[in-house]
């Protein structure tokens, strides 16, 4: 049986700048490998109500599970909350259990749970809460889409309150071997191995170091000891 | 008149899995943004044929600009160039003129042009070959998709070949107001300063650093007079 598929919308102009460099695809990734999730594409968008809605309605179709990260702060370019319910057709307004968990934090920090911050208690009827132990604001699950914050401390917190209630397939297994060879010198044998090893995903990720070209061959698998024979005969097949 | 449109296709597995972090995108981010085109969305698919034909049609379909990069080298899971020339329904067959420079490459390197290095002088009928100073074997611009290289080095040369022969809008520019508030804190006043002020982008960047929230406050313009009094005008209403 294959594993369940995900994808994941990273929402925000900040990586489409080029003003910062993406973090949380790559600890979601990690994690879903590791929870034997496949994670089958990614989508960066701008903070664009149209672009969001259908971005989230595809991938809902597409794939097992959607994550979603940023957009559901207090600020006026915060719309993702909005956006999800706009693309499952479900009503949206203030619930009284997130605005129960923000007035208890502001409170504990002395701090007014003003008009921005309440927005923050917006959340899609049915939709049910994600935990944030960083800082109390919630995320929420809506049928397949996981909507998560931006910030990493925070996406990271909301990944590991979600991930376990989810079912997860075998976890994938890799190994890399490291040649210190060019991809056009090794293609021909590496091609056959794979065309030997249809159960196996081999992948070539060439890279070029100090002027030097080489290839990391990298074999997946969720069987570990199909894994090790396999790595084995490649080691062998370039030896 | 706006800026042109761009969106990124990333074509491989090793984002995906989380084996590698992105570099690519935040060089073609950052480049783009210097050349006044605008990056709308960034998708990041695995090696897979269907997938990469059903976001090529998309993705030129939707935006002035489409960059490709990855899957373009000698193993058996480079499949961009094919997947290009049916997301067009194009011949594809190795040309003369790939050939050419491949076989002087490594003629002068005393390596041979064996079948695996051949497959990368594939090139879909009708398209441009983009200049690979690193490691020759070229890219390709068809329509409007430009076919690039996934090791960085190679990227950002290939970005630096295609790039000055794309018309560019005027250079967006942006200004950061750093603010040690919670964005709670600043929203009120932020959305009532960003609805004041509809010609610019005003954009809110969460920040958490060593306990304390914080919030970058990004402002973009391609007009300086205007960033430089909205930014006057910002920093006066958060002093």
């Amino acid at each position: 049986m294959s594993n369940p598929t995900a994808a994941m919308l990273v929402i925000g102009d900040e990586i489409l700048s080029g003003r910062t460099r993406d973090a949380n695809m790559h600890h979601l990734a990690g994690q879903l490998t590791a929870a034997g999730i496949d994670l089958k594409e990614v989508r960066i968008i701008s903070d664009d109500a149209p672009a969001i809605i259908t971005a989230v309605q595809a991938l809902s179709a597409g794939f097992d599970h959607v994550f979603t990260s940023g957009g559901i702060g207090p600020t006026h370019d915060d719309i993702t909350a909005d956006c999800i319910a706009a693309a499952f057709d479900r009503p949206i307004d203030v619930r009284e259990d997130a605005r129960a968990l923000l007035q208890a934090h502001y409170d504990r920090s002395g701090q007014e749970l003003n008009a921005a911050r309440l927005r923050m208690a917006r959340i899609p009827d049915g939709a049910v809460l994600i935990d944030n132990p960083v800082s109390t604001a919630p995320g929420f699950t809506l049928r397949n889409v996981h909507v998560m914050a931006g910030v990493p401390s925070v996406f990271e917190a909301m990944v590991a309150s979600v991930l376990p209630s989810l079912t997860g397939g075998a976890p994938l297994l890799s190994r890399t071997l490291r040649l210190v060879r060019g991809e056009g010198d090794i293609a021909g044998p590496l091609g056959a191995f794979a065309a030997a090893h249809p159960d196996l995903s081999v992948g070539s990720y060439p890279f070029v170091k100090d002027g030097v070209y080489g290839s990391n061959i990298v074999v997946r698998s969720s069987d570990a000891s199909k894994l090790d024979s396999a790595m084995d005969a490649l080691t062998a097949l370039f030896a």
